[in-house]
């Protein structure tokens, strides 16, 4: 199994690949999320992992754009945790660093480890994976960088420290693509991201679809409205939602929203576990546990 | 008036400021977002800008999170296009380059100009504007930056390029925040953000939400779900609506959501004109127009 990413070899996003897809997945570097689109679109690769949002940062509208705009389908998605490590030299070691590599939002998230280490330079680079691999190109020992646990696998460099990170939840969703739907089982706790184009942009529209939705008990997950960037009056709704209880009900809702809004299925698939978060009391824990 | 912003003097976010503010804001440069609203709220500064949404990246949570845990009140708001400009120093010009500075993000935003330039290399740098101001510490007659046009105004640097961007949509929305909410008169025409964190997650939670504004006629602008980072089970929804005909029918509103949700009002403050976006055509313009 071929799967793209967009960035060099040990990005975030190659990490999410292999925890999705297993460690014989072979991955592929394209050089923007377009070309990862274009990828699986010609057939090059059968598989595709991108990032759809981050903790910290927000909803990616590229890729929503992208799924928009052209015809691939969600297959699965999958929450890694960002967790950058220091990386150097095999023959360096921290005393030596005095700058350290990375792209400037890494640098930025590890803040407290410079404030600490006021002797190390932090220095801006293309991306994370891209710093760590110029380390063994110039087999520079001064020189340190600040990337995945990956990429220091990869290019054969030291783990200085891990988790370098100031906070502890700075994850990203990514979400798998192929070019056609995944033929699976209809399911409950499924997921289906999709996106509603209102008709009419009347007061209430989003009360009206979200009605739909609630009067058959169907769960919304996720919601984002965005002003359509062409247009002075459309606006796009992202929305996940779970399946429900019974496929025919979970069609007749999307019937029924296409009397007033465009509809377009981005995919339905397995919900993934936010396997990072934090370990629930025990009182909380019993309350979900089915007896 | 002083004003802070997140970056360094030249910075997109100090331009959004000088539109906002006119050119006699006094604007003050601050490390982190953090760092601006503190700035605000030990008195430093009366005013801070900061980033909200990208058209092309989405919305800057940290941004959000900040708004949630301190108590400062948006009084106002901007949109801001992104105009990346190709600069050098005041005695080079395009044939001398062989490199290009600017953040990793702009340098992605610009590829047409490199693909067609295959001399000039990009070079990731901090920021846009600590690329523009190194060309002038450095004297380089070699190296080129891409900034804003107020970044080759503030350091003497020469404009090669405007609009070297790939993409025309591109653009981020900014807020005036301050220590106490305005004194303004209501008006229907003023937008109120606001976030509501719903006492329950029950399925249809948002749809009553909706209804309580759609009742009363009151417009959705912007709606956007966020799972609370500290906690598997608890939803933020941020919203930004129109505060509708009357002061006592949009008190109303917020008061029957109170019943089921936290309810923490931002700001209520006149609504920007989006003055980049294409001009429409005549027939939508007249539905428009007040006769």
């Amino acid at each position: 199994m071929k799967a793209a990413f967009q960035g060099v070899p040990g990005a975030y996003s190659e990490l999410a690949a292999r925890q999705l897809l297993g460690e014989k997945c072979h991955t592929v570097a394209c050089e923007t999320f377009a070309d990862v689109f274009c990828a699986v679109e010609t057939g090059v690769v059968e598989r595709a992992l991108v990032p759809i949002e981050n903790s910290l940062g927000g909803s990616i509208h590229q890729n929503y754009d992208l799924l928009l705009s052209q015809n691939l389908h969600i297959i699965g998605e999958t929450y890694l945790r960002v967790e950058h490590a220091l990386l150097c030299h095999p023959k360096s070691h921290l005393k030596k660093l005095t700058e350290v590599r990375s792209h400037p939002q890494a640098l930025a998230q590890c803040t407290h480890f410079f404030h600490t280490h006021a002797q190390i330079k932090p220095i801006a680079f293309f991306d994370t994976a891209g710093a760590a691999k110029s380390l063994l190109d110039e087999a520079s020992l001064h020189i340190g960088a600040i990337a995945s646990v990956l990429a220091a696998e990869l290019y054969g460099l030291k783990i200085l420290q891990r988790n370098l990170e100031n906070a502890v939840n700075n994850y990203t969703r990514f979400l798998l693509l192929a070019s056609k739907p995944q033929k699976i089982k209809f399911d409950p706790s499924h997921k289906c991201s999709l996106v509603l184009t209102p008709k009419k942009n009347t007061v209430g529209v989003l009360h009206q679809i979200l009605g739909e939705f609630a009067l058959r008990e169907i769960d919304l997950l996720k919601i984002e409205s965005r002003p359509d960037p062409r247009s002075a009056f459309e606006y796009h709704f992202y929305l996940d939602v779970h399946c429900g209880k019974e496929k025919k009900v979970f069609e007749k809702a999307l019937l029924t929203i296409e009397d007033f809004a465009e509809v377009k299925v981005l995919g339905i698939y397995p919900e993934a576990k936010k396997t990072f978060l934090p370990k629930l009391p025990r009182s909380m824990k019993s309350k979900t546990q089915k007896n």
